[in-house]
């Protein structure tokens, strides 16, 4: 059993169907009936108006809302773990044309406005040093903990008081939301957060990210910038199809349901070897290279994380039922 | 029925049923064993050793291969009716950071070595004005008309002389290898081509091209720029097992040859209405308004091509059978 | 005696004396007591609230300008033998990250507004294309034709229209102005242009233009990527000095009015020869190679211009009477 | 008397005689009899065959090497307090197309082997992280101190050694080289360094800096790059004429003695107050709020650095003579 990454799941069953029932001719790009409905059936799940564009990556979601928030002479403030700091080969320099990301420390990969506030209050307000033009924060983070809407707020907060565009890379939205029990609407627009990346890709999607606007002005600018990043892909409705099927009956939140749980098995079963507490779907827990090996010598496989620890990450289908093997071998080292 | 674009066609079943199969845990990225073949199996191909890239679109491929042949301060001759000239969105200077496109003028959207060394003989040799880096060539064109081996080798030869790079965008290269019955080698780098956008989402595939580069040292940055661009999709196995299936019995060739039949038959029908000779998929026909209208009555979809013209596009899928209505009223008009 | 380029000539000695006088410590980059006067300087010439960079090329003027007037994923209409496109090495390109510039033909480079709707109506309004988000025009032109204050309204007339920006590159704006007998103010904003290019290298300035800004807004982003660009020179009041001495007695139309004499009387010489009209500083003859070799024999220096003709450009310090040894010689031809 | 920076400091009598000495017709941008003569008088200085670009500014001598050094996706190793990292405006990530600048702390803004490879190995060699393609020093630092020959070697030789640029920031070369008494071969070339940016400016110049490249191969491509950011100044000679005044009698290393010597009297005046070793032209002395204002009321004028320290740069006019009042007022304190 793999707990490499979510990345590495196979895709959820219903999403295969949608993509066979979208397999009809029908326009090109985004012309499509199903592209045509994700403004609809994304607003009625954050209960606002929002603008909606599928992309095929993270990376490309995550990119072009930075595009949209950030002028290529701008800062972006992201935690030092972040995603797009460490793991996007500089694809945030690419899409904004060559903003600064401005790195943060902080435990768990969490931002707060004061760290915030400490970093933008070192920068010289005059042409010489780059700007904050914007915040991104990852919800769930890459250490699988969890900013509350009330922690999302105060930095929204901020954002709003400094003119500042404020992102969320939710590779892991479900994670956090399933986590948070709130709604998406809490977690999002309503603590000032202005673009989501809104992942369904670790979630049992393929390939096929939702890029949600909640300032709908942002919306036109990237509609081009999509395309002029080749990301405007031809068959648009196999991305749509997907998504919607992931909408329906809130499929999406059940999967990170069902990745959440199988994470807080592992967490109990691990106990005091927890490096953090598990709000989402990963566990960073502390393991001797023996440990590891024994596990491993098991059957499971997983990433070392520095010396001394490893990551586990579940997937949508590796829910509590799925991960006991791995819980008993854990609680039995 | 619809004859406006072959990206509108359904996908094709072989390739549907190769995704299904590769439907199951495996590394994410291009590290899983469908990926994995790509290299091997399209080397076969090509009869010569290659470096091949799944992308998830044909504008990402041509200017990911662009990028690999033109600096940032170089110029890229294209025809002036290239896809890349006038239906990318700019994304040539997006990817090359800032080339400038050099448009020719030729009939059937066809470049020669003549119209290359008119354009590129007026460049003066200084660094206040853009000099050559690459040429890229349609195959099969915009217009339906196919480079013989011949045609490519001299721009080919051309290019080498002045130690400019080659592109071929394929987005139909299947249409024109069908057409010109030459090998997939003799087409390309033999005749001195660098880089290759293989196309496959025009010819059954869903969302995954191949880019191709026959000179394996333009992989390496290539692959980093990719991942850069956010093209790095987390799960490449899905592209990667389409093309393996198209690969498998020469698919490809066999769907480029049946939209090709499809075209033909139009031709046919259409007589002294074509405005092109049809070499591929694609049929220009002199159509008065009324006769657009009387075919869209009967039920076909296409688009006007300017005024008095349309343009019809066979998909893989709508061989010589299937577009025989269509031929019957055109024949009938 | 050379007529190759006003770009030749020596500096005027006011702008000589000016540096020497701004030769004592004082405040880095654009802080000092020169620089801080070109707002205001400017703003009355102009007859209206202007804000003023000084930058050390005509180059980097037009492409900061555009850069504030033209997304990356934008298009600038301009004249095919305008300087920005022909003799910039794809600066724009680089300023603006990546916009295309869309070329129009017409006799002695400029533009109509006819001719700037014919080409812009045959952009396709969707994300495909590159929609027009800026016109650039010359004034003189590269051909020493100048753009009246009523040309230049119906081109900014249709620019507001439309929602596009109008640059002016105006690295020969003295002689237009000379020339026309109108204002400054007439023949810019009155007229709807935006921003503006003041040249003063071509003038008898050294290495120092004026970026001038009709809409105030548009110089808070420029400041920063005039930085960025690295052409906040660390001791700008040697450039600014120059530009506030040049606008001391209009000194600036002086030597354009200087200039364009010289010009005129060599225009008078040349009668049937001229290839186009004398508006500026810039004399285009028919030559054949035998003349012009003569006239070198004499001791004149010029460029050939393409076959048969030549290209004469008289500088700040070539008036009327300067130029009469070349007036005559041509004369007696 | 001012000592806020050496910016703010006039210019050179030599310089000025040398420009008004090329205040005749020439042939424009670096077609010059100064220009054409730069390449050989820096090679005799250099004692190797180096290639040479006037430009005018320090900045745009930075980043102009690094981007003949880094590729848009790499990474550049540099000191946090480097000046490109923070008082560039982001210009390298502008000129590389998006390079991603890798801070290291040290102190006095110098960098070490180890430092540079502890950073350099957290780096995953794949195509998720920026890998590093460049090291940047600056010589002397940002802080005053020096890098010497055995130092600048070693960073060389990990360079080398990795298949690295390395680029060298001699904003203040010339007090480098007076402190360290070496020659400026030994400090570059023959230490590994690629490229240098050689300041004048702060040195007795008027906004022209010698961008000296030691792989001769690097040169063609930024002469395109110098033209494309509007950086090839019309009336070179005027830059060029300085660096070749600079040059003759070593004027530029007399120069940077004199400010050296007025720093070290400084230094010696200050004694324990010293934050920093003094190996240049920059004092960083411990003064409180009320000492501070003493010395500003004596009419010294200084910038603060962060709380309780103050930073006093002398510059070319300010040697041992001319300080002698502030070292007196200090050692009063």
């Amino acid at each position: 059993m793999r707990f490499f990454s979510d990345n590495a799941a196979p895709v959820h069953p219903a999403v295969l169907e949608a993509m066979a029932a979208a397999d009809s001719m029908d326009t090109a790009y985004d012309g499509d009936r199903w592209s045509r409905q994700l403004d609809g059936r994304f607003s009625e799940l954050f209960e606002t108006e929002v603008r909606v564009l599928w992309v095929p990556s993270g990376t490309a979601a995550n990119c072009l809302a930075l595009g949209a928030l950030c002028q290529p002479w701008g800062g972006i403030v992201c935690h030092a773990a972040a995603h797009i700091a460490g793991d996007e080969a500089g694809a945030p320099a690419f899409y904004t044309h060559g903003a600064t990301l401005i790195p943060v420390d902080g435990p768990g990969a969490k931002l707060t406005p004061d760290a915030i506030r400490e970093v933008a209050g070192r920068i010289r307000p005059d042409v010489h040093q780059t700007q904050v033009h914007a915040i991104s924060i990852t919800n769930a983070t890459e250490y699988g903990l969890t900013y509350s809407p009330g922690e999302v707020a105060a930095i929204g907060a901020l954002a709003r008081e400094r003119g500042w565009g404020l992102h969320m890379d939710g590779a892991r939205f479900a994670n956090a939301v399933a986590h948070l029990g709130c709604s998406p609407a809490e977690l999002t627009w309503r603590a000032g957060v202005d673009a989501l990346s809104f992942g369904f890709v670790k979630n049992g999607g393929m390939n096929a990210e939702a890029l949600v606007f909640f300032r709908p002005e942002l919306a036109a600018p990237t509609l081009v910038r999509r395309k002029r990043a080749g990301l405007l892909l031809s068959k648009g409705r196999y991305l749509a199809a997907q998504l919607l099927a992931m909408l329906d009956g809130d499929l999406w939140l059940e999967n990170g349901r069902a990745a959440n749980a199988g994470a807080r098995l592992l967490a109990q079963a691990a106990g005091a070897r927890l490096v953090f507490p598990v709000e989402a779907n990963e566990v960073f827990v502390r393991l001797t290279a023996e440990e590891a090996a024994k596990l491993r010598g098991l059957g499971f496989d997983f990433y070392d994380w520095g010396v001394g620890e490893a990551r586990l990450v579940t997937s949508w289908n590796q829910g509590a039922e799925a991960v006991k093997p791995l819980a008993e071998a854990i609680a039995a080292l």
